[in-house]
């Protein structure tokens, strides 16, 4: 059988578009094995032409547009690998799409924001939009779930999905220094992205989480409908505190069907020291995907660097090479409903970490106040302390949000507050 | 679009095959958005017409025959899920192939003995022969290594895959019974097969190493080429002992290219206690591959069941209703290379426990025979005891079997050895 050939524009040569280049070459004959089709390079896009990134590109072409890449006559598919939601990234993708050419994207930005335009114009040009390397690096989880779990109504997705986040609070644990100095030394090893609100802030977690979401739930993109809260307030004293408890603190993502709606968060919480997701250490990201025949599927590994994600990449422009077409989400994207979002409908434990003033019958009133909006306590601890407040720490049974905030409300009038309570859900994984 | 449809013939009512028909029935709505098309179920086969599954049968043809059923004019996927390595699932099969139908298998046994054959048929016939249910239950792993990492060169795939011996294993260490009493659990529970030495005896997680090893590294399956121990012999004093030197005894699967051949072994090995294979309880799979580029994805998920298996059954089943067709084991049968089995050639620290005979100078000899044969001592143990005999143990360095083999035998010609040592590897992970 006559090999077929595949001609390829990248657009974006930083540590993704490199690891990519690298690949191609190194691995063309496997590739051409795997694929039945020779893999080629017809041109690159990047800002700076001359600069020195350890790849020759003395056999492509070169474009300083990407949009002019998009539109090349002998450009098949084009990879996008600029980054950033809008401006040349999306203007370039468009211009691919409508000039008939599949895409490859490690664009998360994109398409928690535009996912939904960007399919649909994919879709009406018979063309594949594919984005393995947009969510948790080389861990091929857009294919598991749209793909291998394709027999599932799925439950619940959730996951660690930013490797910088896991980095800093695995770091506080084990180091006893708090988020200012490890947040210093990440941006240091340069484990920050420019804009570090969207690591720290989950902003770019949450972007993961909403394309998830949509393929999970045949939910339109909804990254506004996302609870979003990031690590900055994540202290010390409660890394130490959930772990006495049996918990350790992760920005865990979650996305599950309520009854009243789409429940999408990004935060802080609480899981079981011992599980999957309490052991993950460091810059490692981890996806848990549940269904109702398959229970629960974890997956670990890479959720950036060079290698895992150009391997992402490579994944996509291996199922095109081998005429693998997929609608974007996993079904028409004109068919995908619009998501009602919900907020902490489901019920959960909470931990809840305060400071009474140290007066008798303070802890009696705290207890009165939840018991009264119905909220039942599993565990609490007083600890010793030298100065004028008691540290208490209060884990309690399931019970809605909206209780809770009803009894954390009655707590700030009792007067037995010495600060505001820190609050923290417990997922169950 | 007009749906398509898209007619099964399913061949087995088992577990496995009774839960792809209720999946079918369950989520009938969701599989044709998501493929397009409608799935129907044209006829069944299984032993006993008359047996009560649970589930209808009244809207499906029957057939006695499986073999018939693979012909039927009016089934265009053959779903095979009686099992068995020859016989008649092998000869349903193969005429499902030759009557140009592609079929979907759950059955390790066949493919792992017969798969090159096999492959070659359906590549022939311009057929997709797909077995996602037949290597770790619902982890959709085949999917993940043959098309999510296509873009690596695999250089190690290892994993536990049968969940029944790491049930007996994990539950030998919580509950201090020994082998026997936990084999006798795991047949009174259901978990074993009819065959026990399939699973005990490691034979089953061989199979299905030996199709992972060949998608990995693109040979001819070669199960004989397998280094197969059991979990027989496994003894409460070495769940004991290794705990004790941090570490965790798996019936782990290893496949890698060496530079003398393929290394593929399935026995008893030991993995530190904190690593994703060390904390993997009861009867829970995990497969870890690892590549060049993407360094190492780990899977995690139920190995067995109706829902999971199932789940796996209908990946594939969907694959082929959207049209994504591949190579058997992901490129073509015809290229696939015949492997040359290798046998523990890469070095690797070992764990030996040994008995010595209580006399001055007996750890000596033991040392000193290990050190003439260019094996390293990393750590060592001796434990205080009761009687004649002193328990010691020996965690080596890195060595190479040969070595190890070589003091062994000097070892027994000392006469300090009140038994033979036992010898399980360590896995690096």
């Amino acid at each position: 059988m006559p090999s077929q050939s595949l001609r390829l524009g990248i657009a974006g040569l930083g540590t993704v578009g490199v690891g990519v280049l690298r690949i191609l070459r190194k691995q063309a004959v496997l590739l051409e094995k795997r694929t039945g089709s020779t893999l080629t390079i017809s041109a690159v896009s990047a800002r700076d032409r001359s600069k020195d990134r350890g790849v020759s590109l003395s056999d492509c072409g070169w474009e300083d547009d990407p949009v002019a890449l998009a539109k090349r006559e002998d450009v098949d598919v084009f990879v996008e690998l600029m980054g950033g939601a809008d401006g040349a990234a999306k203007a370039a993708v468009e211009a691919a799409l409508n000039a008939g050419k599949d895409v490859v994207t490690a664009n998360k930005a994109m398409l928690a924001l535009h996912g939904q335009a960007l399919a649909e114009r994919a879709e009406a040009a018979g063309r594949v939009l594919r984005y393995e390397a947009a969510v948790a690096g080389g861990i091929p989880v857009i294919k598991a779930l749209t793909e291998g779990l394709a027999g599932n109504e799925i439950t619940r997705v959730l996951g660690v999905m930013n490797g910088t986040c896991n980095y800093i609070l695995t770091r506080m644990e084990e180091t006893g220094q708090g988020y200012n100095a490890l947040f210093d030394e990440c941006a240091r090893l340069g484990y920050l992205e420019a804009d570090p609100t969207l690591d720290v802030g989950g902003i770019d977690a949450a972007h993961k989480l909403a394309i998830l979401s949509s393929i999970a739930f045949g939910t339109q993109v909804d990254f506004d409908g996302i609870e979003i809260e990031g690590i900055e307030r994540v202290t010390l004293d409660d890394i130490r505190h959930a772990a006495d408890m049996g918990y350790r603190i992760k920005l865990l993502g979650v996305a599950q069907q309520t009854g009243r709606g789409l429940e999408q968060r990004m935060m802080p919480c609480l899981v079981p020291a011992a599980s999957p997701l309490g052991v993950l250490q460091g810059g490692t990201n981890m996806v848990v995907l549940e269904g109702d025949a398959v229970e629960q599927i974890v997956l670990r590994g890479p959720g950036a660097g060079e290698g895992p994600t150009a391997s992402a990449v490579l994944g996509d422009i291996c199922d095109i090479a081998r005429s693998i077409r997929l609608p974007v989400f996993g079904q028409p994207a004109s068919g995908l409903k619009q998501s009602k979002p919900a907020r902490a409908i489901l019920p959960a434990p909470y931990y809840l970490r305060m400071a009474l003033v140290d007066k008798p019958g303070a802890l009696a009133k705290i207890a009165s106040v939840l018991g009264e909006a119905g909220v039942s306590i599993d565990r609490m601890r007083q600890y010793g302390h030298a100065d004028e407040t008691a540290p208490v720490l209060i884990v309690t049974h399931k019970c809605t949000r909206e209780a809770l905030d009803a009894a954390l409300s009655a707590m700030s009038g009792t007067g037995v507050l010495a600060s505001d309570p820190v609050v923290l859900r417990i997922e169950a994984v």
